[in-house]
């Protein structure tokens, strides 16, 4: 038994939670918020207690002080001694990284390294990394990438038809994200199936406000929908997904803007935000469309659509499909939006089953028994796949 | 019975063919080269001969009074007078023509005004609108564009996930092009397959040095690969189609280009010349990847690749596909591409007829009787397109 704590650091916030293994279960979790900036907050929940407090947290390493006090002090561990291991979230794995790797400065190094292309990410991570470092230095730290899981795709779905030498001297390929998520709903799904993973063409569909769609074929991913950056692929809740890359200069000229203006554009104005003219939310968006709200109908329609094109395509790829994931916060909570891309797939054999779509709590299968392919909820975890790299990584340096 | 000029007017360039019709028969074709510049050329074609000149020719003017003589005096046409039409290609009809028409003053303002969204494309095509109206201004002329047909898609298939703002100020949005050529084959495909087109679900890949792809329901275009410009979508000769778009910040700040020199790059240094490093040409690439050429071979794949996820996704979105054609140079010329993308859609269906693809002329069904889904290749035609149009639309306006 072990007690793992998975943590996923921002640049001004801590998210972490402490894990049970292997017993997968919760024991604490909470964050911190604008570390760093006046007012910062804590928060954790154990034994359905909730604690919240503002305070002044000057850095990383002062929230890994308060959160380690903490645990002592009501009781979740007797001592630190008891944690035997902390995974944290990276977001760049670049092609340095096809797994999960333990700590090590040469690790550091090239996550650095790599912040090139998650400026954004990979320096919050690394922040988060040291911060435990420092102050708890003999517990193994595991490091797991969003990309990693995506590095097993094949050439012909990581590479733009670009200039070569773009790929060989400026790294400029697809990289993929959500891996972690993608990973764990494809390990769920296939003991829901009962059949081997390694059998299973699956596509999985990580609806949240970032959304990105993965071929998986023999547990591995094959293509994903995201690219170079979390930007491409389907329409988000502020993000564009794929359009015209010609319409970059376009848009420069029109509105005055310049590239990277244009491009947070395309990143924070843009998606269900952008088309809907209110919301990213889809919650906010599905409301507004049953009054009859024609710019949220066309938002939904869309959104919908995209979704639908990527699985067509990803069906083509791997030459046909044995089951379809929605995971992440619309892809489990949004019955209407499942209801919606499924009806567009009774072609190729999809059957729902209205009632069970309707009614979903944790993992289910909502395709009738009849349904040629099998289409499954399941609720993504990206903690438990982190504390399980966590175990295994340290495990396999240690033997 | 009518003869027809089709024409199709460039910068410093002017190609036409003469047809009769309704026999849709070409009498004499040919072009003029180096308009305006040092050492024009004009050739023709008629009747198995072909005439090649090195001359000085001014401007478009001079080009159609050049065309003229010698219709007359190679005995092509008795009298001008013989000349009932001329149709115009025009690149683009933005949103303000979902069809063919006849040219007017209004109509020249209309093409004039969308120069912006084709600013190499439409001045030309009016320059040899207007050099041919100057010299035979009683014949009828009319235009036809490549984005017409694609004016039916709906507005999911249209619309980016932009700031909506964006379409209704910028008139950005998919517009898709070679809607002449995809209008063709697909009227086309319902006589080979004797059924109603509005019956039909099609998928249209025209595959030449530009290529995209059509889905065609009830006769009409559903959705299109290109986007706002030719740019968008698949794989071409050198034009890169969808990346993330994200990646256009990254390369100006890379490479020193600015962004018009990265959509410049993305455009003519990309595509299979880009993968392969040595040609655009898929012949050239075929023949290396032959003798073991790696780069080849790559691009090869990610060619078919991106074709075949196009049509998955347009399956996807018709909810099926009744048949699938293959037109314009690669598309009808390469036996190995046609192979190639159908060997990875047998999982819907499609069973090619080996021996059929590797010796088609002409109009050809490649699939087996047994096939699902039928498969295609039929030579696309734009002129005879043009020319049909220009007498149904000379006609509705004289009724």
């Amino acid at each position: 038994m072990a007690k793992i704590i998975a943590i996923n650091a921002g640049s001004s916030s801590l998210k972490f939670q402490l894990l049970d293994m292997p017993k997968e279960q919760v024991i604490a979790k909470g964050s911190f918020e604008r570390i760093g900036l006046p007012q910062s907050t804590f928060s954790m929940t154990y034994k359905g207690e909730k604690w919240e407090e503002t305070t002044s947290i000057f850095d990383h390493s002062d929230a890994v002080h308060i959160l380690l006090d903490y645990l002592i002090d009501r009781g979740v561990v007797q001592t630190l001694t008891e944690i035997s291991g902390i995974g944290h979230r990276v977001v760049h794995g670049g092609e340095a990284f096809d797994d999960s790797a333990l700590v090590t400065e040469d690790v550091l190094k090239k996550i650095e390294d790599l912040s090139e292309l998650a400026p954004l990410h990979n320096p919050a991570n690394l922040v988060g990394i040291r911060a435990f470092q420092k102050i708890l230095p003999h517990v193994p730290s595991v490091v797991v990438f969003d990309t990693a899981f995506h590095q097993s795709m094949p050439k012909e779905s990581y590479l733009y038809s670009l200039p070569y030498e773009y790929y060989e001297n400026y790294s400029i390929r697809k990289y993929g994200f959500h891996g972690t998520s993608h990973q764990y709903v494809s390990i769920k799904a296939a003991e829901m199936l009962n059949r081997p993973l390694e059998d299973l063409k699956l596509i999985s569909c990580h609806l949240g406000n970032g959304a990105s769609i993965t071929a998986i074929k023999d547990g591995k991913s094959f293509d994903t929908s995201m690219g170079f950056t979390p930007l491409a692929g389907l329409t988000m809740g502020t993000r564009s997904g794929d359009i015209d890359p010609a319409l970059i200069p376009y848009i420069m000229e029109k509105t005055g803007q310049n590239a990277n203006e244009v491009v947070n554009v395309l990143n924070k104005k843009s998606g269900l935000l952008g088309l809907s003219g209110f919301s990213s939310d889809l919650r906010d968006i599905e409301s507004e469309m049953v009054k009859g709200h024609e710019r949220a109908k066309l938002a939904l329609s869309i959104f919908v659509e995209r979704i639908q094109k990527y699985i067509g395509s990803y069906v083509a790829k791997m030459q046909g499909v044995d089951a379809i994931i929605f995971t992440a916060g619309i892809g489990e909570n949004s019955y209407h939006i499942r209801e919606n891309v499924t009806d567009g797939l009774k072609w190729m054999g999809v059957v729902l089953d209205n009632e069970r779509n309707r009614k979903v709590s944790g993992e289910t299968i909502i395709s009738t028994p009849e349904s040629k392919v099998k289409v499954l909820v399941i609720p993504t975890n990206e903690e438990v796949m982190i504390a399980r790299d966590t175990i295994r990584i340290s495990e396999k340096v240690d033997s």
